[in-house]
């Protein structure tokens, strides 16, 4: 193997390198100018995606252990130096540097809409502004993900879900995440055996096609299939027809029975899986094979699963249209300055203006149902659960990230929650409104009047009205 | 900070675990039957996306990275080792499991088309099968934002382009990926520090809305970062009101040539892209800034950068729409095997039906225009280029990567070659077609023909227009 040029795989997830140039520039001029004092960001999503009526809250235990971790390593201090426009004394001074701040949040498996935060960071400013790119990174990702996912579940409250999507996510962090993202919104687990390692998510798995086709019979690999692994018999049925599949299944039953052993379940994979599982399940069912369930996958979307919920189909495998949240491949999530040095702050661009100040979600349901989001100020006395809570102080986390299943358990809850119209597979009209309170509309003047001193007009810009 | 249930961030790229279940499943039934002749693998894409006329290949320098370092950790063979199924002999086989098989692939940066094996994997059936998931993850992934961002290279051959797309993109090896992808394809650059460190690629950026905002004064937080990085003083002008920071820029010029700086460009991020860069172009103009370059970003995709081709606009930062992919985010990539122990196999699942045998793409070029790509045998005597070359023996490259500079070279001799039709924004009617040689399809039915013997009956099915 050459030794020079050749590219290794990253490991990336961990670098303070992993962010955008302009956050260090501006770290360069704020150092070089004392700017220390404390900002506060918020993490929002500007807008919902066409497909979507809520979001679920996920990511936030590893933008945390990103926070704790933070760090400029020593190849990459040395890198840095030199490239044009950080002299010595500032990566000295960026050696240093750790994330001291404070972090409010949403917990994990909460329900939110756009313009809400789902994470506040109260640090000095060039901590607070560094972090911006990993925060949006790691929190976009697994909220798409999640939000995707209990869409899923929606579809398909009784049957069996899980992730086969990491070959086709984008990459080892998303398949690895979304992995987690979709387990917390409600899938009963995952292909991919490395989130099985990390957090203990059920782990699922047979065979390929391959399997079938390295033996000269179909009937012979099922039958080595089942005894290499007498506690997952599930056979994949479809390489060559499907039906004939599913009488060699039943062919080969009784004589694995003789060996101790039961066929779980049988995969379809291809072809038009509503006639094919309603075949399928006479043919077991004939042969006496009735406890053998039923498993499909290939390139399901929600839709199709909804679709398929009066078939005899116990199961399904959910590849790429999870992973990538095929038919909104992106959140429009934003990381935004609020206040600086005890100043309210905000952004007027057009069509891209944001609510100043620090802020707080209040909530309120009733008789069980959720009626109503008020987008306050923290310090607002507004009536509702205020559903931003700390999570880290001074830089560290004020808890150890809950299990997953307690996540799980507050989906189930939310959900439980959502009006009618929100948890259906199509666009609620109009959306679930969130309002803004009347104490945060008078300091989105008041920041107004107070910039135009600086030349800028008076009209005021609402958020997700203009432009 | 708590040390139990702190969710480390993952560092997966390189786990052997990171792999779908069933690999391991088919694994130890292949480890005890001794199912350990050669199996040729063949990855490929079974359609086009429906918004791109062509592919572009990437992500072969960290396939072949990945098959060299592939094994099992002691931690991962022993979590194995207590999961069902993985008995301890099975456990210590995979301990010193190795990639030693053979790869032959289509080098970074050449065009491609469905049905064609973009790598073929020559090894014992094991590790051919294990390395699936993780192949298909890293060839899909950087083939597909390769051939989005060739589209934005198309779009506006004159301009520079600046991938700003880390915080979108799903998670943080999709960012880095993505980075290098799109360079290979064009773009200049990128704002995703770690890229220019891993690989050299030129970064860019500069400064964020909350720069300004941390300012009581735009005008001084312009003249602050002028003056800290005088060689990169590119200022954002849209915080508050475009063409107001344009005439800001202009007011403050002048001050700060007297000091030896010159503001490099001005970057607008929100509104009427056409309109403001327009207007600035005058206001810098007759400001005496005709030196001032203008670049944009804002949600870009490669229709709008098309669209404003026309306007005075020097460079484009892009976002979401390349990291994610976002018209077509997901590659039906696939991989199948195609010969076992000699023998040349294919799966006949309806409409997902696979062409047998070792495989080559022999590419003909007329008066320097691509005319005919033909899918062939390996052995078979065809004209054309051959488009898969050897890329590894034994388990190990056979060279070095090449430089990122000859990747792009290759892409822009590439794109040369291509039929107008092929180069445009819109799908192409009809698409390119990929023939299948008499030799290929002879051999399919003659692997229908012994297949039949198994009770499967003796239709050819044809891949691409059954089911």
């Amino acid at each position: 193997m050459p030794a020079g040029g050749v590219t290794r795989t990253p490991d990336q997830g961990r670098s303070a390198l992993l962010t955008d140039l302009y956050q260090l520039t501006m770290l360069k001029a704020y150092w070089e100018h004392g700017m220390n004092e404390t900002a506060v960001f918020e993490l929002f999503v500007r807008r919902l995606p066409p497909n979507r009526n809520f979001l679920l809250a996920a990511g936030l235990a590893h933008a945390l252990d990103y926070l704790e971790g933070l760090r400029f390593e020593p190849d990459e201090l040395e890198w840095l130096g030199g490239q044009p426009g950080f002299p010595p004394a500032f990566v000295d001074w960026l050696a240093d540097l750790r994330f001291t701040g404070d972090v409010d949040a949403m917990p994990e498996g909460t329900v939110f809409f756009p313009e809400e935060p789902l994470l506040r960071v109260t640090a000095p400013l060039p901590e607070a502004q560094l972090v911006e790119t990993r925060l949006i990174s790691l929190l976009n990702y697994a909220s798409l993900i999640a939000s995707k996912a209990i869409r899923f579940t929606l579809a398909a409250p009784a049957a069996r879900l899980v992730d086969f999507g990491l070959r086709r996510a984008h990459g080892s962090e998303a398949g690895l995440l979304a992995a987690r993202a979709a387990h917390i919104a409600g899938f009963d687990g995952t292909a991919t055996v490395l989130a099985g390692q990390r957090w203990g998510i059920p782990i699922f798995g047979t065979m390929a096609h391959s399997f079938i086709q390295a033996h000269d019979s179909e009937a012979d690999a099922f039958i080595r299939f089942a005894r290499a692994h007498p506690d997952n018999a599930v056979l994949l049925i479809d390489t060559y027809d499907t039906e004939a599949g599913a009488s060699k299944a039943v062919e080969i039953a009784s004589r694995l029975r003789a060996e101790g052993i039961e066929i779980q379940a049988v995969r379809l994979d291809s072809g038009d899986l509503d006639a094919h599982a309603r075949r399928v399940r006479e043919i077991l069912d004939d042969g006496g094979c009735r406890d053998v369930r039923i498993f499909v996958s290939s390139s399901l979307d929600e839709h199709d699963v909804a679709r398929l919920a009066h078939a005899p189909i116990d199961g399904f495998g959910v590849g790429a249209a999870l992973t990538v949240s095929a038919d909104d491949p992106k959140l429009d999530s934003v990381y935004k300055l609020q206040e600086y040095a005890g100043q309210p702050r905000r952004k007027r661009s057009e069509g891209k203006a944001t609510w100043p100040g620090r802020k707080q979600v209040f909530r309120s349901c009733e008789r069980g149902r959720l009626v109503r989001d008020v987008l306050g100020l923290e310090d607002e006395a507004l009536s509702g659960e205020a559903m931003l809570v700390p999570v880290a102080r001074a830089g560290a986390r004020l808890r150890a990230d809950p299990p997953l299943a307690e996540i799980r358990d507050r989906v189930r809850a939310s959900l439980a929650t959502l009006p009618a119209e929100l948890r259906a597979l199509e666009p609620a009209r109009p959306p679930f409104p969130v309002e803004p309170s009347p104490g945060l509309r008078e300091l989105a003047r008041e920041v107004d009047r107070r910039s135009s001193g600086d030349g800028i007009d008076e009209g005021f810009a609402a958020p997700g009205t203009s432009g």
